[in-house]
Parts: structure tokens; sequence; C-alpha cells
């Protein structure tokens, strides 16, 4: 049994990860948390008593951390004898934190693929270029790994693997659809950092279709859906880390990321881009001082997590998956919706941050337990999602399918 | 007689300046060129000698400067002997630059009021906040320095003058059209200085309206008019530098006024506004380096000067002028229409650097010949327009008049 959890990172996604851990910390021990700013980490730790998440009496504490040091990452791992690390710092920290995991045994969680700062959109699978290189040394050391154990990436992929295991024979088209509906009432603004954010679609866009790496632009190719709750939706193809990994570890020939955005989205997306504002590398002002534009976007758009008191509205996000059962077509929609006030009132967080913040605690608790500490590298499909699946439903993340038999909550 | 002018600023403004130097050598004699990149005057100046600009053979040279440094540019001055000084740098140095003007005794000439760095749209009238506190020591030293003397502000000034003085009894509006009907071809740029041309639309659009400083916001208010060759044209009422002298200088109780945009253009600069991107105030990146945003969208942007080669259109700037005359109404257009192309194959540079360049050399052959050596501080609108046009008309900028009797040439 695992137990004490080391928390990196101090944004809107590491508050809800906090307060989830404190709602269970009879099984998950104490928690840290820690980021370069730890003045964050002292407010998320204020947050947590002030709404008495703590489930039973227990340890907060915060820390100061520059998590691209392996060797202080190590060190804070073994001080606050840490058994568990939930990485939800920025995507460029991934590596440095799963070295020192590997090398103090601590089981690593993340919930978005490893990134370098200058580089954007690399060969598919991304997974190759950083993580899986790891995997090897994992399995040796019997270190657990559970690569991007979010929303989507990670609720999205246990969808993939249930669909395969109880839905059906052939899976034809597995497309991951993410609908965000609600409202934050600002001019502008993107829902996590949008250093990463935006980072997302200035590059190519892959997608896995008839078995191979297709590329396309973004805002290149849209579909319309009528979906639950949120309705009528359009989204566009977009490049995102769990085709990665669903295109080669389940045999299915078409799987592919689709994102809502509306037209005011894509309008200021467009303008920034074309400017060449979201670039990743530095421009030299005319007094000389190098500067990378994205990191100025990123200055003047407002904190993602000052949108939460303010957002309205529900997210959709689940996985259209088509396929054979008993030789006739199937299709089905296993989705989530989420509610961005009802998130707010539990951890002070906007939805899209509850969805990614969640799912990695349940994950954590499953390794605590022993239902998923593998001892090895993973990704979510790999994983009997229905243990996963079953506690996000208690934990405020209910999952539902639509398909020939109707609309209905899946109960595991 | 004065004689050598000595240039400041390389950008495309600068270019047109040197060739119309060259090209009234015989009466301007040495010409030198400064700024902080001596690379960008060897260019001009390696134009010039291409072009072969020069009307008799003459003395080129080109200086690094660093022209806040008013010791410096002191020297510089002494160095060429130069007795007349045309600033076509950044808005920023026209104090600097001035001071050393009135120190050496040099004739100052300059085609945009005077800014900081860290304001924008102070208190009107603008001219009283940096220029108008030297005009009592350019007096008492004898000092020309003739303020505002590009295009506009500069030959639409003469342009009222020269209503004021030939065809009206009194005047009830001065409305200042500038529209360039051109188009580089790009997804985005500005005509000149990106830095200083969005610092005219992120403030209060300061207007001159019934005898008093109205403010108003930048887009909230349009006008639509059928203009000569380049048709029906939408303008949108902007804060200028025109407005905050002839305001002061003549007795008109309306003076507005207003440049025209594209829809296209509205929403770029629209999206950069609200986003902050245009502020002139630093902002702090998450890695603590301070930067300001607008020094970065100027870097991203075209250079300028780079769009001259493809420019293709006309460009009509002039004044709308209404009041009375023999105690009936009356309404002239009193306009210039300026080719791009035109421009690029005579002097290398676009229409806008063009009709921004050539009035400064046109005025500094008035200082030369003695009729505009005033010994003092003025705006143009002060002096005697006619020998100005008429000199305008000969060098590339001729003025044309529509009133009730037709549109015809405007003939000194």
């Amino acid at each position: 049994m695992k137990k004490n959890v080391l928390i990196i990172g101090a944004g809107g996604v590491a508050r809800v990860v906090a307060h989830k851990c404190a709602q269970h910390n009879d099984i998950l021990g104490d928690i840290a948390i820690a980021s370069r700013n730890v003045a964050k980490c002292e407010q998320i730790l204020a947050s947590v008593k002030q709404k008495n998440s703590l489930k039973v009496p227990g340890k907060l504490s915060a820390f100061t951390l520059d998590a691209l040091d392996v060797e202080a990452t190590k060190a804070l791992i073994r001080e606050t004898d840490s058994q568990i690390v939930i990485n939800v710092g920025s995507a460029f920290i991934n590596m440095s934190v799963l070295s020192a995991c590997i090398d103090t045994g601590a089981a690593y969680l993340d919930t978005a693929i490893h990134e370098e700062p200058d580089k954007i959109c690399e060969t598919p699978p991304w997974y190759n270029n950083y993580e899986w290189k790891r995997r090897e040394l994992c399995k040796e050391k019997g270190v657990t790994a559970i690569l991007g154990v979010g929303f989507d990436p990670g609720v999205v992929n246990a969808y993939a693997a249930l669909a395969a295991s109880e839905y059906f024979d052939s899976i034809d088209s597995i497309d991951i659809l993410d609908v965000n509906a609600g409202s934050h009432g600002r001019y502008f603004a993107t829902n996590f950092d949008p250093e990463i954010n935006f980072r997302e679609f200035t590059g190519q866009v892959w997608s896995w279709q008839s078995g191979q790496w297709t590329s396309n632009k973004m805002f290149e190719i849209k579909r319309t859906d009528d979906l639950p709750v949120v309705g009528e939706q359009t989204t566009y193809m977009t490049g995102h880390d769990e085709v990665h990994s669903l295109s080669q570890n389940l045999n299915v020939p078409n799987v592919r990321f689709w994102m809502g955005f509306g037209e005011h989205y894509i309008n200021v997306f467009t303008v920034l881009n074309n400017l060449g504002l979201l670039s990743e590398q530095p421009v030299k002002t005319a007094e000389g001082q190098e500067v990378v534009p994205l990191k100025v976007v990123k200055a003047v758009l407002p904190d993602p997590s000052s949108l939460a008191p303010g957002y309205a509205g529900k997210t959709c996000i689940g996985d259209v998956v088509k396929g054979k059962k008993d030789s006739k077509d199937k299709e089905v929609f296993i989705y989530n919706v989420a509610d961005h006030k009802d998130a707010y009132n539990e951890v002070g967080s906007q939805g899209i941050s509850y969805t990614a913040g969640v799912p990695p605690v349940a994950a954590a608790l499953l390794i605590a337990r022993g239902d998923w500490d593998v001892g090895s590298m993973v990704n979510v499909e790999q994983l009997p999602p229905q243990p996963f699946l079953g506690l996000l439903n208690e934990m405020g993340l209910p999952s539902r399918i639509r398909d020939e038999q109707g609309d209905r909550p899946l109960v595991f």
C-alpha cells in the first residue's frame, strides 16, 4: 500500500488535485504541494482548510521547488516520504520529475505529455520522443508510471479501453470530442496555461487514420454533433496526446481528437497566430531584447485560475466509438458532463480544471490500494478501466453512455 | 542661406528625405544621415547613388548616432557643418534633437510630435507638453524650428492656412481625411513604425469641437466620403498631432482628424488592443522577464520599409473645409493623391513614406532660400502656404482642390 502524495504544480488543476487528495487522505496520507511559487501552494492549502476538505486530520505542507532540478525533486520526495507523485505542473517538467520518481521508486502520474520549450508538434507518436524511452527502465526498477491520467488524455483512454473490452468485437474509429459549452465572461482567455494551450494548435494536426499518421492544419477539418446536455456543437480536428498512445496500444485504424471552438476564439487565435505572436521561438525587439512572443501573450491573458468564480455552463467530453458487435454495425458515445459552477463550489476551480484534476487522484487511490500499482510505465488504456471509472462515478465525474438503447449512466 | 543637411533616422521616410535632398543638393549642400543602425543609413545612401539621385556631385555620409544623447548630436551637427537638421527618427527623440539644434543654431524640422515611451495621449494640446515649452528659447536664440512638416501633420496644415487666407471669410470646420487605398499584400502590417502607429489609436481620441477638447474612443465615430480617385471611403475619428496646433493657431471651432481603416485592420487592432498587446507599459512573463508588449508586436510585424516593393494603389489625404465666403456657405476639399508604385520607382519607398518625406525637404529648401527661415518655433499653418505648396507641386506631391467649380489642380 503506497501513501503520502507530493503534488507538483500550483495552478487550477493542482488546486483540484489538492482538494481531492484531502477528501481521501484516509487512504492517501500526507499531502505536500510544491511549485516555483510557494505562495500559490499556500493559497491552495488555505483553500483546502477553508473548505474543510480533509477527510481525517492530516498533514498539509507547501514547498518551493524548481522541478527541472532532478536532485531537488528527489530530495523533496524523500523529505516528504511521498510514495506517489502527481505531476500537474508545466508540461516542460515531465521528464525531470519522472527521473526523480524512477530514482526514488515513487509512483509517477501526470496529465499531459512532455514538451520541450522550443519544439512543437514533433514526430508522432509523441510519447516515443520522451516518456516511452524510459519504459524499459521503469519495468526494470518496478516503478509505476501512469502517463496522461487527466480527462483527455486519461478518462477518454479508459472509455476507449472499456468500449474495446465490453461493447465491440472490432473497432473502426475512436473520435474523442472535447466541448466546453461554458462561458467565463472575459474578452478572451484560455482554460489552462495559455503557453501549453496554444502550443496544441500552432503546429501540424496529427491524426491516426486508416492505420497511418495524417497531417492537417488547425481548423482545416470540422464536424458538428448533437451532444447530450450541451446540444449541437462544432468541433475541429486537433492534435492531442491520447491519439499518440491509443493508436499504438489499441488495434484501431482511426483515432482522432476534436475540440470545440467558438468563432470568437478562432478569430483571436487566427490573428495572434498569423502575426507570429504564438511562436515559441524568440524574436528580438528593436532595443535588442530577446523575447518569446507566446510568453508575452501568456503574460497579458487572464490567469486561467482567475476565471473560476465567474464561470458558468457545462463541459461535455467523450468518445464516439464505431465498430462491429456480433457482425453488426454499432456506435456508442461514452461521456461525462461537468458543470463549472459545481466545480467552483466544491473546490474553487472551474470545470476544465476539475475534469483534469479529479482523475489523477482516482488513479493515485488505485495505486495506493494496489489495483493499478503495476510496477511499469503505462498509458491509461493499458489498465482495467472499470475500477477507475467506478471511482470517478463517486468522485464527481460520473460517466454515461449513449447508444441504440438510449442514454444512461455507466454503472460498475 | 543655410545649407548642409543632417537627416536623423533611417526608416522608409528617411530614405525619401535622403533621395529628395540629393535631388536638390545644389541648394542643400552636403547630406549626412545618422541613426542607431549605421548599416541602414549606408543602405539608404547606396540607394541614392544607385538611382543617381544627386543633382550635382556632392558629399554623402553616414553616421552612428544615439539621438537621445544631446552632446553627441551637437557634435555631429558641428562635425558635418549642418545648418539644417531633418529629424525623421522615432518620435521619442524630438526633444533631444531639438535641444541640440537650439544649442548649435541649426534649423530643426520634424514630421511628428514628441512622445515619451511610457505615456500616450496626454493632455491636449499635445504640443504644450513638450515642443512649445521651447518656443521662447527658440525666439530668443533666433533658431528656426518647424514642427510637424510631413504630410499630416504638415501639408494638411498648409491646406488649412490656404483655405483660411484665400477661400473663406470664416471657417466653421476643418476635417482632415487620411485614406490609404493601397494594398501591401501582407496579412497585416503598419505603414510606419508600428510602435508609433498603434500609440495613435490606443488612448483617447481628442478632437476640437465647438471650441473645446472632446474625448472619444477609437472607432467610435466614423464618416463615409466619396473621394477623388479612391472613391467611397470610410474613415474613423482619430487623435492626431495637427488637431493640437490648428485648434490653437487658427480661429476655427471644429478641427477633427479622420483615418481610413479596413475591417481586417480594425479586427486585428481590436484583438491586439483588447488583449493588452498594444500596451506601452511593461508586463512580466512567468519567467520574470519585463517586456513591453507593443515592442514585441513591433518585432513580429513586417518592417514597414519592406512593404514598398509590393505596394500598389493610391493614397488620398486632404482637408474638407466648411465655412462662409461672402456670407454664403462654402465647402472645399484640398488634397493630394499619391501612388505607391510611383513612389517606389522614384525613391524605393511606398507612398505613405513618400508623402511624409517629401514635405520636410521642401521646407528645408524654403529655409535654405530664406523664405521660411523665421528664426522661431512655428507650426506649418503659421507660415505662408503658397511657396511650400508650389514647391511640392514640382517635387512629386501636387495639390488639387474640389469645390463648387469642380476638381482642378492648385497652381501657385
